[in-house]
């Protein structure tokens, strides 16, 4: 894929080329080699990478104003042919650059030939997959900020909604659904934050490397990294050519962000049990059994799921094509397209896919709510009260509050169905006043610190994150 | 994708399924759990797993002759009109089962109604995949033989074209491009015998575990699966509707094969080399430069090498997406076939490019010949020889050697240079029988243990390769 | 790690390598290369390959009975002192090779010389991994045969006892907790199937291989073989040196296996939560509150599941490392140890844990029964009763099927509660007779296609794994 | 690994858990439960954090000031202990925090029992990772820097040294080795951007989330987080427990980086083979023989590159341990540590080792530039001087080239070595200036264009990276 050294091609589609070869590629050549089935997705990113490289070189004087204004004119006329459906694009011609060209000389002649100075397709291919990575990663951020505004909106509806905290899927806390969806926020802003660092890092341009070495040609690097939106021009040439960080940079973003999604994936199948029924799916995110009714298979959670499968084997790819690369531009480079093309599509399916089924279901608050009574749940809420009324060290605390559980346990009562008596008969300090800490809704009432499970905390949280949203 | 438990469709469009949903699924959940444009490719798998049950229906009575004869023709004609590309697949209707079963309800009427009995979609795709996976390791097995033919073929020429044998791309001892290339023979049988099996262990029939439990039907499992080619039916109905280890060990064995291809595809890279010029490609299979001749780049060597990280990340991925889940069929499962069919595809393609080099390549016999000259690649038959002629202790003769040979770089010669005045001023005991083991041929051709470099040895194992592999 | 090619070190404690360093290593540089830390593990394979290599030395007369027994003896001595753990290991020595050796010269002087003949240190690792490799095998199969053991026990135990069988976690008809544990040993004997061929495949003798090239001493390559217990000697010396792929095979198979560890802990997790109350593990097997009395945290299951994570990361790693390595050894090939030696670990401790909790859980069978019994989990056993009793084609039963449920599902009862005349609503041919197939123990019984849930047939299975562990 | 839910031990050595459990646990579950084998690593980071705990139990009130002096000196006495050898770490006492609060109450006796309040083991593991984490990407960032400061020296050093700028390891311009240098520097300067923005990510306090929910304790958690150089708490407690984002940034940023280095590790060792002698590298560097001293092999570089494949196999490991698992905390999340540590470990010997064998190696400069001539490599500077002269379109100007290419090959020489009419014979307006062009030294220094390879440019970007690094 580099401009310098081509594959061979018949001479009829490929004339740019000579006849160097005397025997033409085989077959398997022609197959393992095109990249055009896939790099075509490109074909925005590599005409406007062709316009803002004409403009420089219409203003460094490079070529004439005549010609740059033909070039200029003539790639808009294929962007629109594309996107119009109307471009026949041909694999003899072997990649997106190729094709765009060789029409380009079909409409304007010879001065398209003038397009390529000081270029190659070296530097013209890292621009297209960069530029490409670049608008994955604003796309990402869009659909974020969205699943977070899903999840912000359902949080506040579900401030005061109990439900059991788990550890270990087994009751710890009470804690609200509200909290609960709230730590997706969390998560969903470090994803965020992650891709906008990409971007940062990635916003560099790679135009004016050339084949490699840099150029002859007074070529004005920073005009062109400024028109396409650069924050500078890359410093090293070898690097611009060989540097495929980028595309790791989006990759592994991908990958925690698929973890993220499949951790809030699994919960939901376990939510969706008829053994938890802690929330439920309309028709329009699940599918059912048109003789089994109760049944409501979350599938579009467990695709969720299981695609952070492909997102982290896509990174897993990447990482082992560029694995003892010797420098620069190494035809293995080619592997990078398909792995962020698709982890781009599979994104773009789970992330609305899941903030589909947050705007989507029902939380069955009663069941939650049911699910947090038994197992003595607010036994840290008679901890922490022992120690805060009672100034009993916290260890000391803790026996006593086992003493008392299990007491409640031989009477098949939760402790805070015991009498003030029969609590004396363990720690005969204890006043009435514990009966208003105990209980689900005291416990989360009583959760005040910054970050904690409190309504209050949840609604403040809430609150903050709307007014960052909008 | 189970037949019970269905997503809802228009109900034009699939009428089968009732109309218990009052709303239509989502847009976006169309098209996260429509599979319908990948598992198409299983068209041929799934209409001849459909007629063996078929036929099994028929010859237990559980439905009549007539209706399974009108089934079969039916499924005959739609396989007919899927090859003749005249069938019309309807993302509606979600996957290839559906797609067919609709056809044929339009062909033969209600009858069609009939051949699902006894079967769920569970077990139809559990058996179409494994089909599938089938016919892959037999693909990949008569390839990878064409693969080695290639190798012996070349390793026969070759057989006494000495190179150096490298360790850490040091040379370490003299060895011959026959030999070099014998042992990538080995690798691959290797290989072969990693998908026989995989091919042997999935060589069992899900069909007839039907959603999951089994079924009431009087079915005959043992029939379909002798149909089918199987040896026998799965033991365990849960385990055969949620079991895909057939489709890991598949990926498995294409990953280490994978490897083995990027050791000899990153060995032409560097052999191609102007520093090395060990082999030269023809212009089949490299690409070059209208303006720099000498330059011909081994993209397909490249991509044979890079495409290894999409093997290894497709096995990465079924691993992840199998990991943690619950039993029996999760919707994550359907994440099985993609990775699957692109690994088929290109294992295709590396196996043939491979191949294809291998027949293309020449060796540059001189240039590998000189290559092997420098550096006392002889060391080692010296101090061999001062054991087996002198009775020396191996680790004494060793250091003997090392003296040898700081005195021939101290007089800029090669040991086999030296005169035995100026050996025995190291080692009196040498005599003069010690230059007919010095020089790399004798190096080579003394090697005669078996699996060593001595050509001998080399024509001995590629005859017996030819006959294994005619 | 290749005797021709070592590491410098200082004079004193490593004499073998002579004076060609003026300077010593950097301190970085032993850090980084000396493996004796991790392949001290190795020792008695090690020495059980010198062994076998010394006595071939000795029939073939490439050394004297003399020095022979001399070796065997010195080797014994050091293979007890390392047993008892008196043998001080030397970093400066680099690995376990020249630990051994040095010591050996230590104790039987310089006859300890001799037995390096015919040998390198590359074929002698190749043998230890080799080796050790096997070892680790054939644990895995003792292990997994005693988790089958207790599967198969406890699947006789609960052959009737009916819990729901889940597909998307969703109840889809009822099964026996005895089929559901007979599933997983099903995959367990893929597993050791799977590490069978792995053994098959890796039990080629390296030993002879020497350097790379093979040997000019007339060594007897099948006495070392047969006396190692391998089924022949590798047929390539070159391959012998570059191979791994035993390594792999390992890994892979481990990694598989650990995907169906990883499905069991989450099904053991997610069935003892409290909402599901399925099963419940002893203070043996889970950890608690003190506090908290219900809280019984499943940590050994999950710590089971989660470490499928390193299994399948000590896959990919040696994978990554392979791949591109140019022939024959590269010191890159030194980082297949330590991946395959936590390998072993780990899934010593998971399959312990594993079968450890197996026989330790009990089932809370009334549970589980009461959990099956919602979501008219018997739908499709009333229309194959309409297929088989009423000659109705199955897609037609199903239609009535989900009419008849819709009408219970109104009056707020199963279908098995609807009188007949309410069914002669919806189908006027149903008889009496479909009573005897409604009912999940009726559904459970009639499932006896083999592999099917009937309590016969899961006993049937079990009695058959019962025979072939015994 | 929770406060409240623990593993239950003997009495005698864990006290604290009270007395629920009738059975100890397993000899099994000990082994596989308890992580105090490798997280005693972090002793100063939970020592550290608990001290900052203390002082903000004693600032707010919720203990007194005499107890948390006695807390404050006895975790100093014990740090002291532990970095003096003296500690005695228990199993039994499972983990590092409990081993530091039992031997606090040793010491100080039942004020140590008042530490834990307002304080659970989820959030006190969550803060110890954390800040381990934190330290090992500022030790990596130094590391880096020193790496950066080696590289820029040599480049600086090399700036005129030309040597082939390779594509498909072939050439296709001449560069300086200087450049090529300074490629990695900016390679290097990603990665400590990418761990930079780890760092800024993970700057968050999970200190304070107590179990899961928060605490009714009147805790400052900004106190505890400015204490500890956090940038702020964390919003939300749930999110606080269950996340372990910080270590797989670390990680993929870890990843990123291996494959940087492999990529010079693959050059190096490639540069080192007798077929290139591009570079040297010292005894120090570089393993040999004792027999044949040519033999220099670059040991630490194929571990460098080797070890790419355990960090990358650690980011999968921790990414599958974290797919699909249900907050807030589960035991699989104690299998963080040991990838991180080891990552960690593996950073440290492969930067230095890379820094080491940059400040170490020798350029062996005629053999790079002798290795630059063959080949046309300056026919790009031909067409791009007929572009700039001539005013050629670029096409044209290639076309022209590789026919002054095809007729030099047919002379037997360089392009630079035809004469004016002999180029006259394909272009007759080509002037004696275009000889200023041709040569490698002119084509070198004539890449004037920002960040290209003259000499110039490089020794620009060299003296910004001084001062950067400064």
């Amino acid at each position: 894929m580099t401009a310098e050294t081509k594959k061979p091609a018949a001479q009829t589609e490929n004339t740019m080329w000579g006849g160097r070869y005397t025997t033409g590629p085989a077959e398997i050549m022609e197959k393992i080699n095109a990249s055009i089935d896939f790099d075509k997705r490109m074909y925005a990113q590599d005409i406007g990478g062709s316009k803002a490289h004409c403009r420089m070189l219409m203003a460094t004087g490079i070529i004439t104003r005549a010609d740059g204004e033909k070039i200029l004119a003539g790639l808009d006329q294929i962007l629109g042919e594309i996107e119009a459906g109307q471009f026949v694009f041909k694999r003899a011609l072997e990649d997106i650059h190729m094709n765009v060209e060789a029409r380009l000389t079909e409409i304007i002649g010879p001065a398209a030939g003038r397009l390529h100075t000081a270029r190659s397709r070296n530097d013209q291919v890292a621009l297209d997959v960069r530029l490409w990575v670049r608008d994955a990663v604003d796309r990402a951020d869009v659909q974020l900020a969205d699943l977070q505004a899903a999840l912000v909106e359902r949080a506040e509806e579900y401030a005061e909604a109990v439900m059991p905290g788990f550890t270990h899927l087994q009751t710890a806390q009470p804690v609200t659904f509200g909290h609960h969806l709230m730590a997706y926020v969390e998560m969903i802003a470090r994803d965020r934050s992650r891709f906008q660092d990409a971007r940062r890092r990635m916003n560099e341009s790679p135009l004016g490397a050339a084949a490699l070495a840099g150029t002859s040609f007074p070529i004005d690097r920073d005009m062109t990294a400024k028109d396409l939106g650069f924050d500078r021009p890359m410093a090293n040439s070898l690097d611009a050519v060989a540097d495929r960080d980028f595309a790791l940079d989006y990759l592994a973003a991908a990958s925690i962000l698929a973890t993220h999604l499949s951790r809030l994936a699994e919960e939901i199948v376990i939510w969706c049990s008829a053994q938890f029924r802690f929330v439920r799916l309309s028709d329009a995110f699940s599918t059912g059994s048109s003789i089994m009714p109760q049944k409501r298979n979350p599938d579009a959670a467990e695709l969720v799921r299981g695609k952070s499968g492909r997102v982290i084997g896509a990174l897993n790819t990447l990482l082992i094509v560029m694995k003892g690369l010797p420098m620069t531009y190494g035809k293995d480079m080619q592997e990078d397209k398909e792995p962020v093309f698709m982890v781009r599509d599979t994104l773009d399916l789970c992330i609305s896919a899941m903030t589909g089924m947050v705007r989507d279901l029902t939380a069955d608050v009663p069941s939650m709510r049911a699910s947090t009574l038994p197992g003595f749940a607010t036994a840290t809420d008679l901890a922490d009260w022992l120690v805060q009324s009672l100034d009993i060290p916290f260890r000391e605390a803790h026996h006593i509050t086992g003493s008392i559980v299990k007491l409640a346990e031989t009477k098949g009562c939760d402790i805070s169905e015991l009498t003030l008596a029969q609590m004396h008969s363990v720690e005969p300090r204890i006043t009435q006043d514990v009966f208003e800490r105990l209980g689900i809704d005291n416990s989360v009432r009583s959760r005040i610190s910054y970050g904690g499970t409190a309504p209050d905390q949840v609604r403040a949280q809430a609150k903050l994150w709307k007014e960052r949203l909008s």
